[in-house]
């Protein structure tokens, strides 16, 4: 018999939200990648092409964290269709102790949503100039409006552009943003004007083909992209790599299979062997993070398991801590 | 919003049993398997050597079949100690079509239980001889039992032998067996002679060298092999790869880092190139499979996500005409 808890996204959005701790937890969660012996496999991948769909599961096993999630992540693109979202998920949280399971965290993908703005904050906060007032942020969808909500965490912004392929939805995102952070944000038609002047640029898309053009870039612009989580997306000119000062995984070992690195590789313009810092290395200071001001960096964000784990033993705390969710035995 | 039917064990096993049916749509998963365009990613493998704890995730999509599970497998074998059982487990419920998760199995393992059992069945029926009636069962555990009455199934069984480590143990089985099915069972501490004059040979157990030596098999045997279902399990003398007339492997990709024949590889005994039979060949006739009354055969199952995918759909499809489970939304 064991004996669990069940957590709607209901429950899930009254006790997690994108806030300082969501960020320190996902930023412990790099720490320990780096420092830690942490267990994380690859990414298992099923790919449905009937009905457009993939899914993917992450997990991670975090030396010093009591559970580890295993996380399903399903992406049905022809969902819109039937009228239901493309994106959904769930996790299940495990006792690393004992291997029971403790949660089941219905979050319909939720939780992603905060872990990979966190990992937004994080990026920022050891990346980008500490001044950072303007950002530029391509996409206007949920995770278009989590980032610049992130970079507010961490850095003093106080303008914001956004760009969209479509200039329409750009605008309305624009509004709910400026209304829901009390910031100045305004949608640019002009993906090149958007960058000039921004202080950070963070590509929130699904894209195939870059978005982001190497010529555009700045000194001292810090760049996240975290739209690509599969081959085929692409959302940085590949010459950005090359062109900037430092480039950093989230996981070197994913982004050279799934990340905009991956695009440099094919591109020719990086050796599939070179080397780059991660996040969690930049974190725990063992590699060097911006060195000077007229830099340009950039974070190349896939999603790790370790953000699962991390978000997900936050929400279990705070679940316990409220009395929140069901309980259920089998 | 999305509404999902939660199962538990309890609910499982009313609705779930060692049948025919349950023989059946593991069969039809692994002609599936040779015929279709099934997507099986590989295995998904977390180990936390702390506290001897392992997790597999399995997971396949089979053209046909409405929905995809995807099954947590953890076994953490330091529970013993704490009063609980090693190994536990569930499957999640996806449709193929929306990627929307239908419905949690919470069975601890049964489902997993089962479909293991229904898989040797469908070796047994495809490779056994006809008038198959004495079976050798190595274990003395949950999956020799079942093991035993899946052959009862498929084959006219009237008498088994059981060997185990521990032969108290195997004496406790051999009554429990024979009350259950109904035939001759009885314990036998000599495990060359439990093999003499048997027609299949099933190896359950967690072995890590070999249990069943080449030299005393006999003309006309099978021989299933369930066990190994990681590197270091092996219960076949590697020699047995080699002196069977046909061998045939679940899923090769598999066999060849997991199973026995993985052990007869790493022995130096057959190329890593060579390539065999998988079960859904033979069921779909596109392989041949027993050619003689004389041969010994071997079915080397390392366990696969379609078997998963087929007793989950199994499940699902008998809890709603059932009524049985909680609904849940979230």
């Amino acid at each position: 018999m064991s004996r669990m808890t069940i957590l709607t996204e209901a429950d899930l959005r009254k006790i997690v939200t994108l806030d300082l701790e969501a960020v320190a937890c996902v930023e412990n969660a790099f720490h320990a990648l780096a420092t830690k012996a942490v267990a994380m496999p690859p990414i298992l991948r099923l790919d449905i092409p009937e009905h457009r769909g993939e899914v993917d599961v992450k997990t991670a096993y975090v030396p010093g964290i009591e559970g580890f999630a295993i996380k399903i992540s399903p992406g049905f693109f022809d969902n819109p269709k039937l009228g239901l979202p493309s994106l959904n998920g769930m996790m299940v949280l495990l006792s690393a102790q004992t291997g029971l399971v403790e949660a089941l965290l219905l979050d319909n993908g939720y939780l992603t949503d905060v872990r990979t703005a966190a990992a937004g904050a994080v990026a920022a906060k050891h990346l980008s100039r500490e001044d950072s007032q303007v950002a530029a942020i391509f996409g206007a969808g949920v995770q278009a409006g989590l980032q610049l909500e992130a970079l507010t965490l961490v850095r003093p912004i106080k303008e914001a552009r956004i760009w969209a392929r479509d200039l329409g939805k750009a605008e309305v995102a624009a509004k709910q943003f400026a209304e829901r952070l009390g910031i100045v944000v305004r949608a640019e038609p002009d993906a090149e004007r958007a960058v000039a002047g921004a202080d950070i640029i963070v590509t929130t898309t699904p894209s195939d083909r870059p978005i982001l053009q190497a010529e555009w870039l700045e000194p001292g612009q810090h760049i996240t992209a975290m739209g690509s989580d599969s081959e085929h997306k692409n959302e940085l000119d590949p010459a950005i790599i090359t062109k900037a000062d430092l480039y950093i995984a989230d996981r070197l070992s994913q982004t050279r299979l799934l990340g905009e690195l991956h695009h440099a590789i094919k591109a020719g313009l990086v050796e599939e062997s070179r080397t780059f810092p991660e996040l969690g290395e930049v974190i725990a200071k063992a590699k060097p993070g911006r060195a000077s001001d007229r830099h340009i960096t950039v974070a190349d964000l896939t999603g790790t398991g370790v953000q699962d784990t991390a978000i997900a033993t936050l929400a279990s705390d705070r679940a316990k801590a409220a009395g929140a969710g069901t309980t259920f035995e089998s």
